[in-house]
């Protein structure tokens, strides 16, 4: 049963067709499982956190999320910073989620035939101009080293914004005949993109990790096809691992990687602060690549010379950031599961007379749950107060907490805590001499943080989906945008015309403020976003039924009198409209 | 029966202490479990690489090392060469080797406790400045960043060389008091060293790819343990997974970590050209950087500010090259089976009548192994003839072919081939209805891999073994040198005499090669090795006992009347020297 138990939430689907949990149904399950103690007030845990310690989160979410974001992923022991700007230090506490997400990816891309290799760190300047339109779209924010010890280089040579023009000469060497595809290349490496926008942990950083494939078939349809293949799996690390609610689709042409075909991409939506994030991206280039670094291949029928179809994709360290922005609440980090480093923490309340009993208590179920599988811990430190305990480890975001206290080894029962409901209610502890009713507890310990990963995605996409506005016209546009929603709208397709919007949605949303500042508390213009709004996707028709919004041929292309929400033209598309990090 | 198979072939124990499989006794083995078919000899077997292909080894791996290893890396697919001078492209062939040398160690150190974790490829001046003696064992190699876009940084940046600069002050910010301790962290990345050396693919590159382990105890005896506890991983993954031997040892003080207290090291051995090559190093770093750094924790007993005890380890991909020039012969590479991509490719001999059946048999015999979880591969390409086939799976070091022939499947046999004997003989096919006869088929083939995976280890230790010389005089040393032997030698255990040795066995080899060019054939001179020769280390009482050289207790400590084989002041240690990479 052991193995049966880590299997079954190693393959936990939160898909579109998982089984859903209504929103108060959680509560009567706990019951049945036992008595219903206590649920924390959110006043009460304050007061708790002040009491405490001094290391709980100072500000609140929804108040002021910036200090709320900066403070989390420190005190939860995911981030140190550095004294490099926009360089940050992985401290294992976010490092082992980046492993659940390498694992997972990992080897869902061995199934498809991917081969992992490893590219070199530098480009020369000659390689990275190659491409023009590629070089410009990173060019500001390439770093060059230019000196070795204390010799200047001959030429300087770029570091790796992305590894086309480091990848694609070689494939050039090794795609001679239509044998040699399809040709599926993956790499797990750094990227420096020195940029100069605030950088955020995890969200912008001028150093981050990431996977980034790279192929190449003969026959454009795969290609297609494996764009989308990747773009699931993206959803998967999503919804399925972090429990974050994506929409897939294609990006405008504006928003598209520099020198590519067409991009698709998996965008996220914090809702706490009403701004998208690109989850991750996977893109067709066309021939444009193989045509600039010269690959051709020779056809099945003739020796003509043809050019193979390359797409390449990338997902980064970004995702741990987004799965903190969703998640976490005002004591911090809410972990889904499924990449928690730690999903049980159990902690003994020990008195003078009782604290050897409590100690084997606790023992006993770690390591019952040890053999299940799951990551538990007994957090049997004296030095440390219960009370410090649970913040630290409700700040930390494990999902299940197990309390044992004198009167609960008297009565062969333990009491839960709930991390992403805060709810609390007491569970009978397994007979150890039997392995049955260990079984079953740690069956019922799996269950429970299945409920928990399954809660997280629900919650997450109740607030998404409340947070996405059709509209048809610029005024409720705007209205929508300065309400931190997405806005879903039919939309031209014309580069020009996102132009406009970008521009005019800056002016709108500035003379919003004013009109706020005047009309009525001038601290509520702080809740404004500034900046742009852009397009984050052009949604999948099957995404838009997902989302429940429409029927699917309507959304793929709007009726044909529908007009362009913002210069009136004929529609073409529906797009996804927001302000995005 | 599946899982045991790749359990046991995983667990292979190939250490000092794994049963020993004597020079004589593969052929007599191999007999009897089928007839011997043929022992293609050398002359042969050259004849067929240049009839058949024109990628074959054009040079000898004796007559021409360094030609050798260059074809040899390029034309088996692990490296592709790079525009930029000492970088390289690792291909998925290599990297794979990568990945099965990092599942093994990542899981080894996770069992001792270490957490991985992600720090920056960046560090400013400042910092790298901060320890005086370790600065300047790297200095003249850092890559600096000087621009991003086009605009000058404030300052340089380095690019990191090793990461202990960039770990430390972090550690003193997260190491309060002894319940901080032991803290055990590590990360796999790269690191730029600028080399001016020539660079060899793997050996000495300007990127690679490393573990580095950095760990602070507050216990010394503790943290001299855990240097061992790692360096006896890197034996492992050395002599179990790459069935390299190597010497385990302390550097000598010249020789040891930059700003560290003692280094350990494993040193392999190329009996080709008669290089030492340093395989991986665990160093003691003392209580050095954590003075340097600020790193202080308040002791149990009281306020006190202790510095813990800290110890940092790497290991690089320079495994991979070491394995090549080990086991590679004049057809290409000899992958050890552990760490082969592919264990065994199936070829079919097909005639025009009878394709059809050797197709469904080579199909049969390979899902068998792939249920025996084997890494095995059909080579089903109808356009390339199978001696072409064997040329190029000999090449890339597969261990095991099987061949499928019309004759073969009438007979219900199929023809194996061993890469690292070159021996081949017939075996009984199972018959795929009876899941008994597959079984033990797939732990035949098994059993196979673990005797070539034993036998390329006995067969580098026999070889190692005879190229180490005991010398206590100048002259026997010299002669070992220029012979392309390691020497072993009672020593001073001093900085100046190890100086002296280097600058003395430079003049010493340049005389004999004057000599050797007057006296016999001019030619000759190139088989001379060039360049200084150093200690490698001073190996472990242990370690030269497992060579059967002599009784411990007089390794450890040479007799008090031995006198230093160099500079004749009383001998300290035992040292072994060579030339080395």
């Amino acid at each position: 049963m052991d193995a049966a138990v880590s299997t079954e939430l190693d393959g936990l689907s939160l898909g579109a067709n998982a089984t859903r949990e209504r929103g108060g149904q959680t509560a009567e399950q706990t019951e049945t499982q036992g008595q219903v103690v206590k649920r924390a007030s959110s006043g009460e845990s304050k007061k708790r956190v002040e009491r405490e310690t001094k290391e709980g989160i100072d500000c609140r979410k929804l108040e002021n999320f910036s200090s709320w974001y900066q403070q989390v992923v420190i005190k939860a022991d995911l981030i140190e910073l550095y004294d490099i700007s926009g360089c940050y230090i992985f401290r294992p506490w976010s490092f082992a989620i980046w492993e659940k997400i390498v694992e997972f990816f990992d080897a869902e891309i061995k199934k498809l035939g991917v081969q992992n290799a490893y590219f070199p760190l530098f480009v020369s300047e000659r390689r990275l101009r190659t491409e023009q339109e590629h070089l410009e779209g990173f060019a500001a924010e390439v770093a060059w080293v230019t000196k070795s010890g204390s010799s200047e280089l001959d030429e300087p040579i770029a570091i790796r914004p992305t590894s086309e023009t480091i990848i694609y000469p070689a494939m050039s060497k090794w795609i001679r005949s239509h044998r040699d595809l399809p040709l599926k290349l993956n790499q797990w490496s750094n990227v420096v993109r020195w940029e100069f926008k605030h950088p955020t942990p995890f969200i912008r950083s001028r150093e981050f990790l990431w996977q980034e494939g790279h192929t190449a078939y003969a026959d454009r349809s795969e290609a297609d096809h494996e764009v989308l293949q990747i773009l699931e799996l993206y959803r998967r690390v999503y919804e399925e691992l972090l429990a974050v609610p994506v929409i897939k689709g294609t990006k405008s042409d504006r928003e598209r990687f520099a020198g590519g075909l067409y991009t698709t991409t998996v965008e996220a939506f914090v809702p706490a602060n009403g701004r998208a994030v690109q989850g991750a991206t996977s893109h067709s280039l066309g021939q444009n690549f193989a045509r600039m670094f010269g690959i051709y291949y020779e056809g099945k029928d003739s020796g003509e010379k043809l050019m193979p179809w390359q797409n390449s994709w990338g997902c980064t360290t970004r995702t741990i950031g987004v799965a903190v922005m969703v998640h976490g609440d005002d004591r911090g980090l809410v972990l889904p599961p499924r990449v928690a480093p730690l999903q049980v923490v159990i902690i003994p309340i020990i008195t003078k007379s009782a604290s050897a009993d409590v100690i084997s208590a606790c023992e006993a179920i770690c390591s019952c749950l040890q053999r299940a599988n799951l990551r538990v811990k007994f957090d049997d430190r004296s030095e440390k107060t219960p009370g410090w305990k649970f913040n630290e480890w409700e700040l930390r975001g494990v999902p299940l907490r197990i309390e044992v206290g004198p009167r609960d080894v008297q009565a062969g029962t333990a009491t839960i805590a709930r991390r992403d409901t805060m709810e609390k209610w007491s569970i009978r502890v397994p007979n150890h001499s039997i392995s049955e009713e260990e079984d079953a507890f740690a069956q019922e310990i799996h269950q429970t943080l299945v409920r928990i990963q399954t809660n997280l995605f629900e919650r997450a996409s109740a607030e998404r989906n409340a947070r996405i506005r059709c509209v048809s016209d610029w005024g409720t546009f705007m209205q929508a945008i300065v309400q931190r929603c997405m806005a879903l709208t039919p939309w031209c397709n014309l580069n020009e015309c996102e132009e406009r919007v970008r521009q005019q949605s800056v002016q709108d949303s500035l003379a919003y403020r004013e009109r706020l500042a005047t009309e009525t508390d001038p601290s509520a213009t702080d809740a404004v976003l500034s900046g742009a709004v852009k397009t984050l996707c052009m949604p999948f028709a099957s995404e838009l039924e997902r989302l429940g919004l429409t029927n699917a041929a309507e959304w793929e292309a709007p009726a044909p009198e529908k007009q362009c929400f913002a210069c009136n033209g004929p529609a073409r598309r529906w797009a996804l409209w927001g302000r995005s990090y």
